[in-house]
Formats: structure tokens, sequence, C-alpha cells
């Protein structure tokens, strides 16, 4: 597959990445993408005065470098009529006139603050380092935010702005975070990048499939062969149809890519040539599997060919772990995680680069959550994207959610930023890396210990909280006899019977009409605890067993 | 206009509403429809055992009586393919099994709430009746919610499960609530009337829209002749006409309504006849107008005759309000509203009956909010509507919002439930009907003082936010040669120019391709001082007398 970096696309002429990442050395020294950059910039610009529904947007917090680089690609040929068709809120258009000194307002609704019913709030949170018990014993564990802490305390965010309405982008206090952290993370390789706040991968997706899908165009999304159910019951409901990549144990498959769509034919495949793939890089629901480095390259450079764009949904980015190694295990009694003491700013070194940090052209939508490594009743998260498109995303949201909760934003923000800064975000970041690799340690521990291995096999996840089995049919007595769907559902309900509950894999088939060619489980190892996982594996081995073996064992 | 109640519409009988609204007398002095029985019914259930993701719905808090009335009708005709197809998501039917005894889980993946970073979180909140700052200085103030307040301290609600995901229909703590506060306050008169929680408004309306109105049918919504901005421009893009009713001082009119309707014609119009009406019955934005109960039920028999379904917006129907009385406003020096030591249920009974306490077909999608009430970031609301309509709106929400954030539920909780109850909220209410009578007196002693009464004219608002001021163009010295655009547009500007903010009617006009007929301003006493107040309509008058003068004053 040829490489696409530093050629013409559609007219316009975009550098490889690796050009575009980094910026003139003098500029580097000057204010380093980093911790420190971040502080120092900080500094320079002072403190942020934000009041009630103040205006924001990513580039009042990014790197000068930033805008060294070229503008996105313009996506006006994918965009939906719906998308195209939302005007900037009446109402919102003219709160700019507040701008003038001493105007006084008869125009938006926005309620007194002393109408709202809660003066402070004060939250126990857990410090860094450690982020143990005793970490929340100490006075610093105790934050707390006021109503009127701007006004009061000189504070950046209170209680009278979070309370009250705000901007769909989200709050200007949470905006230069996600911003900020983004930059640290991804350094995205082109100019107009942005932010904004969203109430969820979940909406969002939703969002991006109206901005991009429409039913009216046959228009198709490409995504994984087995995807997030959620998100293929988010799709369908449109009238979008969903084609299934191949997939092997590093996520999707560029030439498979590359041939879908080449070999694309409208009439049989009844939708139009895909404009859109879904895809979950990192510890993918449900087969775990994490695309490398190059594998990201390899399909970023099957969407520039083809001009999909692409929605990057990474709830588990953060979740990526070390090789699991059976003979030390940290599942094991007295195992101890030596990685706990790494240099956060090494962390972000050992993450595979994210496909935004790879997108010249501005063709990736990347969808970033707080649910899975901090809080998922915040109903909170974020995207990022080009300019033209979270402009047209924030004209969806003032229709939509109207922002996350100022609760959440408010609350989120006293942890994320005044309490753990950066750098103590980041040391969350290692110690829940660590937290979920024993968990995952002892989900396979109990599965080397209890499946029959004959039948089961496996590839560890590198990330996320799924682990998806692969259990070999054609070794089922009633093989041929059975379909794969009767000899999955025997097990499930063998499985229920014995007190386990394990995801079936045909729920997460993107194809729904399409015979399945494999049989497979979704497991996880986020929420029950060490000895329950061991029992539930020993109970699933058990069920496996019983239907290979065609017969019931009496000792359940 | 003939009055439907009483006769079969759709083959189906439906009763009087009155008939419906009044409960076996023996049911009633058992288990009274009010405060008492709501403890009464709390106590009979005993404790609510609500975990993580647990599953409820308003039959669980219902009063026994609402049982004893017909079913809603079906809307299988006005649904639309997306709201049809949605089927429910197969990982949370298989959270079914989970409630077999010792069954164990490797199939959803929830976090761990030992992940969560707060431990506690500690809110000072104002107490019955007063509400005041002195108030919130006692011990009682400090309401406190822990992670695992149900596991250790007999807790109903807590962070473990506020935190963590929760299902679309929102928390059971919550919804008990709402469902209870909603029969109430409206008492529906059919059997299977619901609750289920919203992001706000704003949201359950692009819901709503979703579930009923197809661009693909040409479908149409009929609304206010003016109407919320952001209403408007919810509908719009998604493909759907808007046509304005008109109007008078109790909002719309029933016999324009039916005019709009019998007249339909599909070719002229550009749409199939409307099947769906849009209302803000109390308060409306942006008239201020609040139809009174015999209005109500005549433009509720109107949509019987034609088969509207009707989505009821109603953020301000708590903010209503005693009739204006100059000579006694409350924003005199020294004023004392004597309403304050109201009786909370004798509160109840001065509120004008909503749509969907006459809802007899269940035919009534009610939004409610505690946007205008309580706190706007919370970003949560309620709607009420039939078993169907609800079941298709979860079925959305599992792949939009997923619900309000957690975040917002628990700490509303703690305020509503176990700090305030019912009653307190109820207090409260009237504490805001106070404080904005006493904001809406401001304003209108202010219009009273500076306005020009020769051409400015308006109805003082009963309930809401807003002031609707007609400004009588004829009058205008260059009427005939400029446009009322023109006219609305000169005097914005001045007013601009003087320092106030004002909004133009024209922006919230339905119908944007037709030349207005009349010139509306539209004010608010929601947020301003009132000596901000005052300064601010003695601008707007200098505004309209200038441009009516056609001179500019030097005094400005």
């Amino acid at each position: 597959m040829a490489t696409m970096n530093g050629t013409t696309v559609n007219g316009t002429v975009s550098l490889p990445a690796t050009t575009q990442q980094d910026p003139p050395v003098q500029r580097l020294a000057e204010e380093p993408l980093d911790l420190a950059g971040i502080a120092a910039r900080r500094a320079k610009a002072g403190k942020l005065i934000a009041g009630t529904a103040a205006n924001s947007d990513s580039d009042m917090f990014k790197s000068p470098h930033a805008f060294n680089q070229p503008k996105a690609k313009r996506w006006d040929h994918l965009l939906t009529d719906d998308a195209i068709s939302r005007q900037p809120c009446a109402l919102k258009l003219a709160a700019r006139f507040l701008k003038k000194p001493g105007m006084l307002s008869l125009g938006g609704g926005l309620p007194s603050s002393d109408n709202f019913p809660i003066e402070s709030i004060s939250m126990q949170v857990p410090q860094a380092p450690l982020f143990d018990k005793a970490s929340t014993d100490i006075p610093e564990s105790i934050v707390t935010v006021g109503k009127h802490d701007i006004r009061d305390k000189d504070g950046v965010f209170d209680l009278a702005v979070g309370l009250n309405y705000g901007q769909s982008i989200g709050s200007a206090q949470m905006l230069r975070w996600v911003t900020e952290h983004t930059e640290l993370v991804s350094r995205p390789p082109y100019a107009d990048w942005r932010c904004a706040m969203s109430i969820g991968s979940t909406g969002a997706l939703d969002s991006a499939l109206r901005i991009f899908c429409d039913r009216n165009r046959r228009d198709s999304v490409l995504t994984e062969e087995y995807s997030f159910s959620t998100a293929l019951e988010t799709i369908h409901p449109l009238g979008i149809k969903v084609v299934g990549v191949r997939v092997d144990e590093q996520g999707l498959l560029p030439d498979s890519l590359d041939e879908t769509l080449s070999s694309w034919d409208e009439t049989a495949r009844g939708a139009r040539k895909p404009t859109v793939l879904y895809t979950v890089p990192s510890g993918q629901n449900p087969t775990g599997a994490t695309m490398g480095a190059q594998r990201r390259q390899d399909v970023y450079n099957v969407c520039r060919k083809h001009d999909l764009f692409i929605f990057e949904d990474e709830p588990y980015y953060y979740l990526q772990m070390p090789p699991y190694d059976k003979a030390n295990s940290l599942a094991q009694p007295g195992a101890v995680d030596t990685s706990l003491n790494q240099d956060p700013e090494d962390f972000l070194k050992t993450l595979i680069p994210t496909m935004l940090s790879i997108d010249v052209d501005g063709r990736v939508l990347r969808m970033d959550s707080f649910s899975k490594v901090m809080i998922p009743g915040s109903r909170m998260g974020w995207i990022t994207a080009s300019e033209q498109v979270i402009e047209r995303y924030i004209r969806l949201q003032e229709c939509v959610a109207q922002g996350p909760s100022g609760l959440s934003q408010v609350l989120l923000y006293k942890i994320l930023d005044e309490t753990w800064g950066h750098e103590g975000y980041l040391r969350w970041l290692i110690h829940m890396r660590s937290e979920y690799t024993r968990r995952r340690d002892a989900l396979l521990d109990a599965c080397e210990k209890h499946l029959p291995k004959d039948v089961v096999s496996w590839t560890p996840p590198g990330a996320g909280m799924f682990h998806w089995l692969h259990v070999d049919h054609t070794r089922h007595p009633h093989a041929g006899k059975k379909t794969i769907l009767e000899i999955e559902e025997e097990i499930f309900n063998s499985c229920v019977e014995r007190g386990v509950l394990a995801c079936r894999g045909s729920w997460f088939s993107v194809e729904r009409d399409v015979e399945p060619t494999s049989l497979f489980f979704r497991t996880t190892f986020a929420a029950a605890s060490q000895a329950d996982m061991d029992v539930a594996v020993q109970r699933l081995g058990e069920a496996i067993r019983a239907s290979f073996e065609n017969l019931e064992r009496a000792s359940i």
C-alpha cells in the first residue's frame, strides 16, 4: 500500500506528519510542548477570566506552535443537509453586544445566581502519587468551591458560573484543560484543530453521525467486523448501513479496508461507498485489540486514499498495559507494580500515538472520555477535530445537550486542574493502568487455569477492559449439525445455569444478517473482584467443556 | 367549538377528564394524592433499594389510584422509522440474568467504584421556609453524600452508584421523586403514564422530534406564532416545517388552531397536515402569555379533533405569579410578600392545571425542567408521557445521553428528597415565585415610568421571566416607507448605542419568510438587578422615543 504522506490529495498539499510534528527548534526551546510548557504558557497568559456563559475556543489555549502548521482540509462534501442548515443561535449572537462597557441586558433569560440553592461544595479527593485511602485523610484532600469564588476569592471557576447556563462548547475552564491535555498527548499536525466538551462519547458519536451521515444519500459506515453494540445501535436506526472490516489481533486490517473500498459495488451493497470509518484503536470493544503505531498509520493512509473521514473513539486509550507475563502476573499475592513510579512524561512516551497525532488532513474526529478512567456518571468527555467540524458540532449541541452538566464541569475542573494539575492527572492514569493491569492479569491467570485450551484460545489484551475468547466450534461434537449461533446459545445458557454471565460474540457482530464464521465470547475484567473472576472463569470453563463433551457435569 | 370529552375518538372511548380525575372516595381516604399520601406510600413500600445501574420505572412509585384508569392511546401511526427501528440494548437485556442469586458477571464493562476519585461530597444548602443566608449557617444546611452510604450508612443513594454508569431513564432515586411530584401536581388521567429523566428540555425536544417527525414524510409542527428561538432552531434543520398559530394574551387561539388544521392544503403548505403541536402554556417565551384552564382544555379538544400529539414544554410552570398591582408592587422599598407563608398544598391549588392533567388520551409529552427554578447547569429535567412514548424515548436515549449526569442526579436528590422533601420543595417554589414576582414588578414599574405609552403597550405577564412589548409601528413617522423590520432594527441599534440589550421580536417569528405585521421587543426580568432594570428600561424608552420622533436626543 502506497504511503500518501507528502502527496497531493484533493488538490491540497499535505506535508508528512513527521515533518509537521517537529516544530522549529528555537520555538521548542522557548515553549516546549510538555508540562513545563503548559505552565509557562499559563504564566504568560495570566489568570483565566471567564464568567457566566463566557465564550471560548481552543485557540485561546493552544501553543503558538500549533498555528505554524497547514490548515485542515474542508469537509463540505461530506456534511449532511441537517449539519449544513444549522445557524448560530440568534440570542447567543446578540450576547456579543454585552461586551460593550456599561451595557445592561434585558436580553437573555439567565437566572440570577442568588437563586441557586447551593452555597458551596466540598469534595474529598485522593492525592497523588498514591491516591490511596490515607491520601484522602489529609487536609489538602478537601477540595472546596463556593458560589462566588471568582468575585470573592480570586478564583477561576465557581458555582455562580458552573450552576448557570453555559456555552455548548463547555466552560472555558474545562476547555482550557482538555485543550492543553490534547496538545500534550497528540500534538495534532494541523493548525486549526479545536476541542469541544461532550456529554460522553455515546452522545458524541450520535452527533458525529448526524453531521456526516444521511440516510437519504444512502450513506454507509465502516467499522471493525465486531464492534461496540451501542455504537451499532446508534448507527442502524439512522438508516445508515454498517459494513465490517476484517480484524486481527491488532484490529483493523488495512488491506481488508482497502479491498472493501476499492471493490465497492453500490448496487450490491445497497449503499453509497462509505465516507466514514468508525474505529476504537485501543482495547477495542469487544475484541480487546490494540492497533500499533504502524497499523494506525497504514489505516490512516487507506482513509486518505479513499477520502474516508475517521471517528476515533478512544475511551480505553489510557488503559494501555504492559504485555501479560504469566510468571510475573500482577495478580499474584504480594506482586508489586514497579511502574507506578514512572515519570509522567515517560508515561506519555509509552503510549501508542493517537490517530489524531498523525492526522495531517484534519480528517479525524477524536472522542475522549472520562468514563473509563475517572467518573462514568460525569457524562462528560470531549472531542477534537478541525475548526469546521467543531463549529458544526457546536451548532448541533446548542439544540441537543447545551454542553455537559455544569456540576460535572466545575467538580472535575477542581480535581483535574486545581488539585491534581496535568502532572497529577498523568500520575492518576499511571495508577489506573496499574489497577487495570492487575485486574487483567487476574482474569488471564484464571483463563490459563480453568479454560480448556484445546478449544478456547485468546490474545492477551494490551489495553482496555475486555478479553475476547475464541471457541473452536469445529471441534464441537455437533459441528455441522448445529449452527455457530446455536452452539453459542447452548454455551451461554449453560453459563447462566452455572452462575456466570459472559457476552455472546454475536451480539457484537456488525453484519447481523450474515451467519458468523467463528464463535466468540467477550469477558471483562472491569468490575468483578479477583476471587469472583476466578470462580466465574471456572464456571465458564465448565460450561464450555460440558457443551463440547455434550454432557452435563454434576460438579456445578 | 365542540367539546370532545366523553366522545369516541379513533375508536377508543375516553371518559371526560373530570370523571377520571376523581378517584373513588374510599381509595382517596386510604391513600390521598397529596403530601401525606406520598409519605404513607413510601412507608408502606419500605426503603428504596437501587444499586448500580438499577432498573426502575414510574409504575414502581405511582399511587395505586393511577392504575384504575383507562390506558393511553397508541401512537404507532405517528412514530418515525428511526423511532420504530430502535431495539433494546443487547448488553442491557443481558443484565437481567444478574438478578439470579450468586450470578457472577464477566459481562458489562462497568468500572469498579474503587477507582472513582471522590470519596465524599458535602454541600451547603439553604433551608425551608426562608432559604436565606442565615439558613445556610446551621449544621443541618451541610448535606453530605459518601461513596458507600448505601453499604455503610443505610443510605438510599451514594457516590458508588451516582458516579457509575446508570440507566438512560435516570436513577431510581430521582425517578421516584419526579414521579411522585408529577402525580402530586398533575394526576395524569390515564393508567400507563410514566416519567423519564432528561438532560434538559432542549435535549428532550430534540429527542421528541426524532420520535415523531420525519422529513421524508414531509411532517410539520404547529406552535405559537412567536416561539422560543432555540426550539425553532432545533426543528428547522430536521427538515420539519413549522407553522405559527395566532395568539392573544392567553397564548394559542383554539379557533386559529382549528382553522389552520381544517383548511390545511398540503400542496400550498409544502408539508403534510401537522401531527404535532409544540406549546409553552405558561409564561410563554417570548410573549409571556399564560393559557388559563379553559384555554388549555379548548386547545386540547382541538388537538383531539385533529389527532395532534402535544409537546407541552413547561419550564416556567412554577413561576406563576399573582396579577401585577401597580399600587402594591413588590418592588417598592419595604414591600412584604405575605404569600410567602402560603401552605404548600394551597400553593398547588393556585396553579393552573397542566395539559398533562387533562390528557385523557395520553397525547401529551410534558417536559419539566429544573433550569428555571433550581440549577440550569444541572442539565437535568424530566419528561412525562405514555408508556409507549417513554419506552421509545429510552431506546433513543441509550444512544444519545444515557441519562443526565450522575453528579447532578445524586446532588439534586440529596437536596430535593432528603433535605427538603416534597413539602420543602413546594416551599422553595413559593420562594421562587416571590423572587420572580419582585423582579417582574420591578420591570413593570420601570415600564410604567419610562416607556412612551402612546406607542408601547403590554400585558403584564402572569408567569415566567419574559415581558413582551408591542410597539405601534403605524405611528412611526416613516410608517409605510420603512418596513417593520427596518424600524425594529433602528430601535435595536439605538438601544445598543444607549447601552441596553433587548431582543428583537422578529428573532422569535416562526415563519421567517413572512413579513411581520406587528413590531415587538422581548425583555426579561430574570437576571438584572432592580436598579439596572430601571436604567435599562429608561434607555429603551429613550431609544423608542428617538426613533418615533426621528431625532436623536442629546440627553443620553
